[in-house]
């Protein structure tokens, strides 16, 4: 390889390294204005599959589209698995506020509203706010 | 700049960015082997603050000392700050059992056991197991 090439290819991996640590920087984080939330629900065994279509697809979209969405991890107990737990981050009010008129959100919302027997929400303070997933 | 210079930067950006990619690449992720589980433990609440020092320091150590835990989020529940939920993930049953006989969770197993009044570990499915946090 010669030496122009090598400092073309240089000057792109510049490029690409720059806005890979520009993107780490500029990722929203959880603070003390973060919502940190458990919302516990109990789905009606026989429409449990599809309760969890919802779920999943309304995850998925609202950690693609809504930077304020830091986290939606969802899971079924093993021994019950009908009772579905999910961990929510949101990086603040507004986006909390934002994510709930999502059109996905209010997708899951109607499609599920009579799947779910019981919804407790159950606010949270994180111990250690800077933990994150590897 | 001249072009000796560029390619010089370049080769090290270069270097950098394959070893930034190699990391994620070898990070170890959710899989149908891992272990996610939801930890709800009630406190002495005479003794909440204590028992959350010894959790923090556990949490921070497992994470940065074993690569198999993937994840140890810790919360109260802003309503009864006695109630901590940790959400645990291992990367397979073999990162749980090096987990639980390491120093630090000893330190903090034998030094929180009279502060805690219940203890229920409840294993879960995750709908999503490549949902990553931000």
């Amino acid at each position: 390889m010669n030496m122009y090439k090598v400092a073309i290819i240089g000057f792109f991996s510049l490029i690409l390294t720059a806005a890979s640590l520009s993107a780490q920087q500029n990722t929203l984080r959880v603070t003390e204005n973060s919502i940190v939330r458990l919302s516990c629900i109990e789905v009606d065994p026989a429409q449990l599959t599809e309760y969890c279509r919802f779920a999943e697809e309304c995850g998925r979209t609202s950690m693609a589209k809504e930077p304020g969405v830091l986290f939606m991890f969802s899971m079924a107990d093993k021994r019950q698995p009908n009772k579905i737990t999910i961990l929510e981050i949101y990086a603040d009010r507004a986006a909390y506020e934002s994510h709930i008129k999502s059109p996905h959100f209010q997708k899951y919302k109607q499609g599920t509203i009579k799947m779910v027997q019981k919804l407790e929400l159950l606010d949270q303070t994180p111990l250690i706010p800077d933990m994150r997933m590897k």
